[in-house]
């Protein structure tokens, strides 16, 4: 859990899973911001946004977070509402039961956080998140994320670099 | 001014400038947040970070986004404190006057954002900003932008894909 941060802070488009008592939904956003060094995060939607009443009144959610390979699921889940839209079904994409929380996992996702949420502040409507459980597919063989510029294109991402030295003293450990 | 969420919505690392009554500084994050199709962004640090303390006071900054040739000056601001450093000295950039708010642009960046701060979420040290005025540098040959990952290492923008004709429904105008 104290490497999940990492999954967030590069920025990556990420699907959000919610359970509204009766079914499971799915958002897409990237209104997203790691708040530490800790598995807690911000995101923030509108009141339009059909999970979000899931998410305010539920209190706990998935951050699934796709691979390029998935780009025209990404969008189309971002284009659709769960209003009258089973986005699972529709989107090709396999729930699988989380730990500690209702919605579910993606299983097509390189990575799925299990979050609760620990504070919703009214006027922004950002929803703050903790993180409870992480599970990363590192046996995946596409890794590369995608990042929305919000003009409806998406950068893939490129080669890493490696600053961990000159980061020494800055990280926490066990990052 | 209604296409600058997009310069922060991929999630690149940013400088961000401040003013602290006598001097300049400039930090580096990667915690930041779009809210909106709109100019308005949340960024958060703490209470141990040296330009915060400006920020809070003066309530202005100028976001800074630096580009993959920029990876050292990114790390080394991110790694020293403007308590005891001049950090656009020791790492050779160059401030330029804002139209609206007294913190410098960084010449060396690909884009700047004039920003004043709307609100500060005091539990959670998130500033709320938004944005002023806003530059971009279109004739810079490195465009390709550095997203931190948080454990030292560093993704760098890879290829753009292009989705405007799916999410056309969803796209504001002018963006």
């Amino acid at each position: 859990m104290n490497q999940a941060f990492t999954l967030i802070e590069p920025g990556p488009v990420v699907l959000v899973t919610t359970h509204d008592g009766g079914k499971d939904n799915i958002m897409t956003i990237s209104w997203t911001m790691v708040m530490d060094f800790k598995p807690v995060f911000a995101i923030t939607t509108g009141a339009w946004n059909h999970s979000f009443a899931a998410l305010r009144k539920h209190r706990e959610c998935v951050i699934a977070i796709p691979t390029v390979d998935l780009l025209d699921q990404v969008v189309g889940i971002g284009t659709c509402s769960g209003a009258d839209t089973d986005k699972f079904s529709r989107f090709g994409l396999t729930p699988v039961p989380a730990m500690q929380v209702r919605p579910p996992l993606i299983k097509e996702c390189v990575a799925n956080i299990e979050c609760q949420v620990i504070d919703i502040i009214e006027r922004h409507d950002i929803v703050v998140l903790e993180g409870v459980a992480a599970y990363l597919d590192t046996d995946r063989k596409e890794q590369r994320r995608l990042h929305a510029v919000g003009d409806g294109t998406f950068i893939v991402d490129g080669r890493r670099l490696d600053r961990r030295k000159m980061m020494a003293t800055k990280l926490p450990a066990g990052v």
